[in-house]
């Protein structure tokens, strides 16, 4: 796609290995359904030669490379070239090599997303260094980009004339655009019936394909397997180990945008879990690789409607966990980037939480609501499930989980503009016939349903004094 | 706000003076509703220093001085400091001094938005070097943030507690973002009667507040000016001249990720001419202080429904432009971002033209459409207001007035989920009763209608074997 000259230090970006998360079998390449072939379960890649040096027993090499790649990744900051340019392709040393890839890369400048102070909420919640990550910042306005510039480059490379997915939400707007921008073509699957057209827009806007097929979700999901093992498609759905590596890239930049200074806690919203995974991979490989000196807590938050892994950890115990146990269900919540009942990379998730001593929660309807109102006061928008993180920590703070002299940065997922339709049933109190007491005071606090004045000077400012006496 | 050490060099941080664009007064301060005390018209800033020292017949002063802004602002593109890292005030050298800035700024990252190359428009439109500028990518998802981080700050800066406009669309939804984050109120006043929740929904939920006046927009806009003289309410509709000063930067960040080369060609959306006027002002105090060498055409492109301007530079002829002879319509366009019957900034972009040799262009309802669908094929999702350029340029290009090897950058204004229903009507052939021929088959080619298909994989087959033969 450009002309990019990679001026990369060879010696770091080391090929990567397929592996399966259960087995341990480690394939030289993926099947097209991503499955391992021995066991059916997920694959992930790994890099060999990290591990290789430090199993020498002498100094692992990367210990010196670190200050190196910082710079290097600094000073691309400063370039012109169109990979240089993007927040996941700056960091390309740390995600597998892909030969040819100045003629493969497909990007829309995704990552580089801002890091925000929330004063206002931090002050609420007795926190002393509160930040929010906004992956919604992203071109296609979530997180999904990053792994998909990554995932979308690899079809590319790999000669595929189609990519598909199973999905009404972000992922299948991320996945139409790129595919558009790869001059691919895109397939959208979902069961026929209601149909959330506002989701669509953007896969239609990029002139993707859409199917709906006379059958559920599951139903697609199937026949999506199907299809590519029998047809040079390409899947993009999370299964895709591929995704995952371009999603670490929001934790590097992260640590980056920290001077390299890891925050006590990370908290993610946890739904299909292939962000929280991404997340912590790349957190265990950047202390690996001596990029950063510790681990921050990486904790995990669902809606309690949606809440399979939050039960599966609960239910297991804080030590024992062990895959083995998710019990699926079916998810209901007005969280819909989160709304999922069988989260496909729940084992991978587990073991970020064991690596980075997390901890999961799970939060209401009326909690969430509430969250994203004070996220919103404080003058940044997201999607009702990047909202779980600010409602999980006030539990997690109350628990003693989170103390208050500690650092906190919250990952927030998907844009405002995702779902306006949540924000103004809120404001307008149509989302909930009945919440307790103490949330609905909370609730009017900040609720700003429009009000309707005669059109004089008086009227607008009485309006004006009556909210300065309210705040 | 922060705690930002601004490296300036002093020299070139110029205080900036207001000048009347009609009368030429050049008042201290302005008064609170930004109309010239003298004869009602526009206010605009300059810059003494900057001309002080070309008049005195010695090389500009500015000349040395462009090689080590051009530095000084890549160096910043590096810096972790909160003003260094927004796109707008890393360009500080070229706004209006404001004491204490680090203390007052309210931002957002605003800024750093994209440049894209448009290659299949460029194929089918025939021109070899076709770029946009997205401003869509900006926080709250149009250009208008880059203005508004600055006359926020301001605001800030002047003691205000309230700020206010009236607005239902991304203007509100700009200011209420900034207001938040500087911890001020924000006022929206809106015609009672047939709201647009979907565009309200930004503002509600950084906790705007909202009042729907019984009168028509005129009558909000009459109040509006009312309350800004009586009380200390911040304006910040757009004849806010130091939302233009921010607004400049679109302007300096294209150049600078142009190498400084400027492109033959810029092309903008025209509603209220605030953006146009901002660019082309940005352009010609760039050549002044010689960081590029000459000046692009900006054109500037509007809706057949929305078209005062078009039709005053028209009407008047190429070369007699001058100020008296907008005629204010009623304005009907689904391009609701410029659907504005009497533009504000009328005169300011009427010198632009002058100027930069720019043309005019008028597009209608169908063509906006279908260049919509056009960029969005090209991986890049835009509002319908922000697809006028595409349809624009084409016809500059058939006119001749855009020759095939000359450079275009087409200036996107807001992002694609600003109006997912016209993308939703657009694919299911629900925009337009009726449509010419010749652009049925166009719209037909482009439109991405859902298909319902039975749950078997034969039939997944099929669809993804038409849609091969048909591309």
């Amino acid at each position: 796609m450009s002309t990019t000259r990679t001026s990369t230090p060879r010696s770091v970006q080391t090929a990567a290995r397929l592996r399966c998360i259960a087995c341990g079998a480690t394939p030289d390449s993926a099947a097209q359904d991503f499955r391992c072939i021995a066991c059916g379960d997920l694959l992930e890649l790994f890099f060999p030669g990290w591990t290789l040096d430090q199993q020498d027993g002498a100094e692992p090499r990367h210990h010196t490379d670190a200050t190196a790649l910082k710079a290097l990744w600094l000073e691309r900051r400063t370039s012109r070239e169109e990979l240089d340019q993007s927040g996941v392709w700056r960091f390309r040393e740390l995600l597998p090599y892909i030969p040819n890839i100045e003629e493969h890369a497909i990007t829309l400048r995704e990552g580089n997303t801002p890091l925000y102070h929330l004063a206002r909420c931090a002050r609420a919640i007795g926190v002393e260094n509160l930040r929010a990550k906004h992956q919604g910042m992203n071109p296609t306005a979530s997180f999904k980009d990053t792994g998909m510039t990554f995932a979308a480059s690899s079809a590319h490379q790999g000669g595929f004339k189609w990519v598909a997915c199973a999905s009404t939400g972000n992922t299948s707007a991320s996945m139409a655009a790129y595919a558009a921008r790869g001059n691919m073509h895109s397939l959208v699957l979902i069961p026929d019936g209601k149909i959330s057209w506002g989701k669509l827009s953007q896969a239609l806007d990029y002139g993707a394909l859409t199917c709906q097929l006379r059958t559920d979700f599951d139903g697609c999901v199937s026949i999506l397997n199907e299809l590519v093992r029998q047809k040079p498609v390409y899947l993009l759905n999370s299964v895709n180990p591929y995704r995952i590596e371009g999603q670490k890239t929001a934790a590097i930049e992260l640590m980056e945008q920290l001077g390299w200074e890891p925050p006590d806690h990370i908290i993610v919203p946890g739904g299909n879990l292939g962000n929280s995974s991404a997340i912590g991979k790349a957190l265990v490989e950047m202390r690996e690789l001596k990029l950063i000196s510790r681990l921050p807590k990486l904790s995990i938050i669902q809606a309690e409607g949606a809440n399979p892994f939050y039960r599966c950890v609960r239910e297991l115990g804080g030590k024992k966990l062990e895959p083995k146990t998710l019990k699926p269900m079916t998810a209901d919540t007005m969280a819909t980037a989160i709304r999922i009942g069988n989260p496909a990379s729940w084992k991978k998730a587990l073991r970020v939480l064991q690596a980075t001593g997390g901890e999961v929660e799970q939060v209401s309807e009326i909690e969430i609501a509430i969250a994203k109102a004070e996220i919103g006061a404080d003058g940044i928008g997201c999607e009702p499930a990047s909202a779980v993180t600010l409602a999980g920590l006030k539990k997690l703070r109350r628990s003693g989980f989170v103390k208050s002299g500690e650092s906190v940065v919250l990952i927030l997922t998907g844009h405002q503009l995702k779902d306006p339709d949540f924000t103004i049933q809120f404001h307008r109190g149509e989302l909930f016939s009945e919440m307790p007491e103490a949330e609905t005071a909370e609730a009017k606090r900040l609720q700003r349903a429009p009000v309707v004045l005669d059109a004089n000077l008086g009227a607008v400012i009485a309006a004006l004094d009556s909210a300065d006496r309210d705040s």
